[in-house]
């Protein structure tokens, strides 16, 4: 008996084997310009950023260049953002509110609850190096979108009590710009907007991030969730209970 | 000039949404029995899962039971295994080994060193209730193969000086078969092989592992790399310097 399973198992591995290679993952509508292998490594690349197994990286590799405009202007992007959204809010309502206000969710902003994918499209999504001066240009234009599944969770989670802290890599001469921004995009109601000071300056995103958190914690809120696009949102100390991660395959913040 | 670039860039944003359709990842050897929208959202659940953004969960969500099958059977998953075994030894390389034995690298065993697709396949790859019963039949075989990227990787660590933990759910009663397993797998020279005591019965996975972990971390050993297929091997304390997490979208264990 458990002979013959065995037969049958290694059968049908040769079988699965054999399948194998009819299942690539391809963008049927851009077969001329990409091809099958750029795609499955890119597809492997962007699970290994979203699941941090890459650590630190500066440059999309090369040959996905493409691959990451086509992710971040197609559905798959769009979809894994509604299942983060979704998943923090299945989170969210097995929190018991207290209703002293010390419930809390804290939110990054940038590729979190705004979408700079018009600046990037316009910037290789992500395959330029970075440029602070064109970067701050297009933030003082305070025209940048909600990603939707965020604008949606945002609005559900104050619905549902909790209180909420935008922590943002942003500089404290952005708060202007910024608040204008977000109430462009349909935020509203938040608690406090944490921008990094100048003695914040040489700090990694992790440690500025984390001590932040503290001082909410010392404060006596109760970090339930926290949301970001980058692992420096979410690792650290002073972590949240659940942490969500959005994907952002154009860059890396340490 | 602002004014100007800002229409730019909503334009461009326009004509993005507008291409979004056209984008969708899809097998295309499968569309008669599947459709997009499913492979979309599965998608973007496997990565929920991959980042445990999901958190615990039990069954495979019932739309996605055919997309698993195929991306366990499939290129990606191998691919991202490949991926996952290239940025470990990356790390690994940086690691400077002190020679006297105690820089560690603790792998779990079950689809990280060992696959089981050869069961899983012949029990809906996750989509049936696990079955400890036939499960043990299968481990008492010890026939899995190896995770092909998993054993070079094994194999690189060896020869770069690590020494080898194998830290595994299965019970003590089970060591034998397990061992043999490996050997037969092409797994060999580690420096110990832990497996649950009955003394470990109730505890989570995580604690478990973090327990076993910080015996190690007492006995003077380094952890700088762990590879596992589940958060659980990875989370809690005595944590690795880095963790890498491979893919599994068949089951969670908490």
């Amino acid at each position: 008996m458990a002979a013959s399973q065995s037969l049958l198992s290694l059968l049908l591995f040769s079988l699965l084997s054999i399948t194998v290679s009819q299942s690539i993952i391809r963008m049927p509508s851009d077969r001329k310009t990409r091809n099958a292998d750029d795609d499955l490594y890119c597809a492997s690349w962007r699970l290994s950023v979203e699941t941090n197994n890459a650590g630190y990286w500066t440059n999309l590799p090369s040959r996905c260049g493409r691959y990451v405009e086509h992710y971040t202007t197609g559905d798959l992007y769009f979809s894994d953002s509604e299942v983060v959204a979704s998943d923090s809010l299945a989170f969210a309502r097995t929190v018991k509110i207290a209703g002293d206000g010390k419930d809390a969710w804290v939110f990054d902003i940038d590729e979190t609850l705004l979408s700079n994918l018009p600046y990037y499209a316009l910037h290789g999504f992500g395959s330029e190096p970075f440029d602070d001066a064109s970067f701050d240009e297009w933030v003082d234009l305070a025209e940048a979108p909600a990603l939707p599944a965020s604008l949606n969770l945002y609005k559900e989670l104050k619905q549902l009590g909790f209180t909420i802290f935008l922590l943002t890599g942003r500089g404290e001469y952005q708060r202007n710009v910024t608040g204008k921004n977000l109430l462009f995009a349909g935020y509203g109601d938040w608690e406090r907007l944490i921008l990094r000071q100048t003695s914040d300056r040489g700090k990694s995103a992790t440690l500025y991030k984390s001590q932040r958190r503290l001082e909410l914690v010392n404060e006596g809120y109760r970090i339930h969730g926290s949301s970001g696009d980058q692992w420096s949102d979410l690792l650290g100390f002073a972590v949240a209970e659940r942490s969500f991660k959005l994907p952002n395959p154009m860059y890396y913040i340490q």
